[in-house]
């Protein structure tokens, strides 16, 4: 049996602890919903915005989850992340919250300052790697191993999937709370795992549930892995705004779980995103990452086919430099000129 | 005794059937909170955002606890209002819930344009008129008394100060769950029902909280009005990018509230406003329009003092057009430069 093998899955009881271990630390936030989008889709729009939790995305439940289970000796030495942003952001603040020691957060020299800085308010220590030449999986090696911290892992380990699988968990209990049942349950992917735990969730509570995971086009190993039934890792010389969509091969485990459970995987553009931003904007005052609007943006501009249909679309974080959101937003108007 | 003596007064009975009425109605959400904006003032802010409301600002109390109490009659003929934006917004909102026949909207005609097509997506008929040239109050008459329809004032009016102090009654009952008391309330101010409805929440809630008002600095009515003593009505040739905070007078019944209860009142300019919208985009992933931000804004760059106390501030309103929101952010970096 491979190491993603199901019995690594979470089960649907692992969630459900998650969420409870959650309820002190999440944001109190209802479904957003707008007459005007609804239009746009022809159908039904529950958007799931995980934008006010803190550290302003949902990559605070993972971390929770995960950090939460550590003992304290693992605490007193200190613990390490790998990301471009929200992981690592959300990594700092669980990590503060649970009193360890030293926390440091490795980062590619490209990422959004909003991220870095805000790591490192939170009390992280900030290391550079260059993304082009570094090898990420002899870099986890070298501060495991080499300095002995507790490794968190992005996406790829079945706490952190338990924790992301929240995000749905607590979106189905909303959307039965209004008696909506979900055709389909849409979101963004990167490595994965907010996929997989969308997957997991729903299969107990909402079954007839189609879980969409939307990519950049220029980022679509996701896509492509599902396309030939096996993990593939891309070498791309494109580009997108979509920084934290950036994962060029999808996690072992979080694969595994989406090859069986995703409806389909959709391929996003940068203007989708934009599309996404500039209608989180106007119908909900909320600021929204590229990253975080792109399944909104594609859901909006028919990237699916949604008439008809009741779809809860997951907005999944906000942390964008105040220029880039402003420029994004200005192009759009030029696109739309 | 005038008619702004204080048996109109709104009792606090009154704001606390407002807040049981306003339960169904409101989103939920909490207070926001950042260490940075913490250092910054040197104190402790409690930010409470009214931008997660329906339609998007404060308004909707008012309104809501207004036109929840009109007979079937007084539907079935239809309402009116003025306003700028919000309250017409907030107004268009309640009567459609309430089942309203006719809903009429008048606008100067240099409202925001996000305002004005919001009010006209909720179903209202949007009469624009020239705020230099027209009278307000023939206008207000010829529609009361030329159409028949039902008057909803935007803020000299108990039910709708009423409503509006639920912000504060809300705002107090959050602070008193964390088990901090409130020294200071700090509102944006246009014809003071915010403010005043605060003075009268606050004073049987949190009895020692000093109640501040922020008004633009060229559009400072109930600053001039405080410092004479009476109502007095500016005449200006100012400008300000804080749209909903125009009135040239303050209300009857809110000064009367107004003048014995609030500390203060301090005059924001532009500059404050951008940097609120700054601070609640950067800090809280907000949307907040001009006049929603400047008391926010006005308390982090020190025309308040804050240090060493604990304040909570409202930001009021979110509805903003997107090229007036970027093209604030922009001359913000330009004056930080």
């Amino acid at each position: 049996m491979s190491a993603a093998g199901s019995n690594l899955w979470p089960r649907f009881s692992d969630i459900q602890e998650a969420a409870a271990a959650l309820a002190s630390v999440l944001s109190p936030s209802g479904l957003f919903r707008s007459v005007r989008l609804d239009k746009i889709v022809g159908g039904r729009l529950l958007v799931k915005s995980e934008t006010l939790q803190p550290t302003g995305s949902f990559k605070i439940r993972g971390a929770w989850n995960k950090i939460r289970k550590l003992g304290s000796e693992d605490l007193s030495t200190g613990i390490f992340a790998l990301s471009s942003g929200n992981h690592g952001l959300a990594v700092s603040w669980a990590a503060r919250a649970a009193g360890a020691r030293r926390t440091v957060i490795l980062v590619p020299q490209d990422a959004p300052r909003a991220k870095i800085d805000g790591a490192r308010r939170l009390g992280a220590e900030i290391v550079a790697y260059d993304r082009r030449t570094v090898d990420r999986t002899a870099l986890v090696a070298e501060w495991r191993d080499g300095n002995g911290l507790v490794y968190m892992p992005a996406f790829d380990d079945p706490d952190v999937i338990a924790g992301a699988a929240t995000v749905a968990l607590h979106g189905a209990q909303s959307a039965a709370d209004m008696d909506f049942p979900i055709d389909d349950f849409v979101v963004a992917c990167s490595g994965g795992g907010l996929a997989a735990g969308s997957v997991l969730a729903l299969r107990e509570m909402s079954p007839g549930t189609k879980v969409w995971a939307v990519e950049p086009e220029d980022f679509d190993d996701t896509a492509q892995s599902m396309e030939s039934g096996r993990r593939v890792a891309i070498r791309t010389s494109g580009s997108t705004i979509c920084d934290a969509l950036l994962s060029p091969e999808p996690g072992e485990l979080t694969f595994a779980i989406n090859r069986l459970g995703l409806a389909g995987v959709v391929r996003g553009s940068d203007h989708h995103a934009r599309v996404g931003m500039a209608a989180a904007f106007s119908e909900f005052g909320l600021i929204v990452e590229p990253s975080g609007a792109l399944a909104l943006g594609a859901a909006l501009d028919g990237a699916l086919d949604l008439r008809g249909r009741t779809a809860m679309v997951v907005l999944s974080g906000r942390n964008v430099d105040r220029e880039v959101f402003t420029s994004e937003l200005v192009k759009l108007d030029r696109e739309n000129r």
